[in-house]
């Protein structure tokens, strides 16, 4: 039996700090990659192509819907977002665990490909706090802002859809709750048995 | 629906350091309480009778086995040692978690009257190190040490009964994971949406 990886699944309303999350999860543990999704957004400035996201025309989006090579894809305010199958399962495959950051429809395709995917709901503190971080970003006009506060409680009444919930109040204590979720499933025995296989034929050995 | 607790049970070979774990673990996190077992065993020295065991005589003992007031019991070495299922329950229904340190026969037992508990086992680095801890301790005879390794073999062979695997080689590490555990089950949605009742309330009241 190899040891696989697990895939985790995080979703959050726009402005529940759920990208700065999941970077800081990244950077923290080892044997976990981001999942890079595509996109046909125009890239913004600071972005990079293959960093932030794949960027590709919409043409080529298409194709690939077509040819069953993504994991979910959607529709976002007229842009198409997508997760490619190829790469996850064979860093699945390869014993990494990976992370991806995706809405509730998003979340619930993957779980249909992929049950034993994790998946990990991040919520604001409260209303008012999701209003001001929204109003904190600055790169969007109010029109946008009161746009996404709508969709943020048309996201948020899936939280039941996951299958842990956290809170970020605090960013540390968030953060340190993500890596809980991460690390219990790696103490899982059934993953433990397979990575401690050395250490159990010591420990089990017949006695001299 | 009311947010019941959930019962830990510790696991590991005598010398796997699962006693200090397990304190340190109760000191740590709130809402997390540990369960005093009841030995016939005599009280040694430094011990409090209700801190460390509920000592009691072995008529007394029996009387409360066949009442079946237990939700295990076992004897080990010639003395009787058992944990009560009263306290337990009214432990777990009032919200709170236990931990519960028994062999893997008393985790064989617990599991048929409370399914949902979880089980962790505590393996020592190597056969070596774990002799090594148990002559430390100078208080046992050689014999005695002699016998604690055959039997922690034995007790190790059931780590595969177990939902989770620790090796204890670094404490604080093996706290750590200790502690994602039980965090991450915390943060499990059925369990946090009770808790999060009045934040979930204000974030998807109806906008203004």
């Amino acid at each position: 039996m190899a040891d696989k990886g697990t895939l985790y699944i995080v979703s959050a309303p726009s402005g529940a700090g759920k990208t700065s999350l999941v970077a800081a999860l990244v950077d923290k543990l080892a044997r976990l990659r981001p999942s890079v999704s595509h996109t046909t957004r125009p890239i913004r400035p600071g972005e990079q192509d293959g960093v932030n996201y794949h960027f590709t025309d919409r043409d080529a989006f298409v194709r690939q819907v077509e040819q069953g090579r993504f994991l979910e894809h959607a529709e976002v305010f007229g842009n198409l977002y997508g997760t490619s199958a190829d790469w996850v399962k064979q860093t699945l495959n390869g014993g990494e665990d990976v992370v991806l950051e995706i809405d509730w429809q998003g979340a619930t395709q993957i779980r249909k490909q992929l049950p034993d995917a994790v998946s990990i709901f991040i919520l604001p503190p409260s209303l008012e706090v999701l209003a001001e971080r929204l109003r904190g970003r600055e790169t969007d006009d109010e029109a946008v802002i009161q746009r996404r506060l709508d969709g943020a409680q048309e996201e948020m009444s899936h939280y039941g859809e996951f299958d842990f919930l956290i809170v970020n109040d605090d960013f540390n204590r968030a953060l340190y709750e993500l890596e809980a979720i991460v690390e219990a499933r790696r103490l899982d025995t059934s993953r433990q048995s397979v990575r401690l296989e050395p250490v159990l034929e010591n420990l089990l050995a017949s006695r001299r």
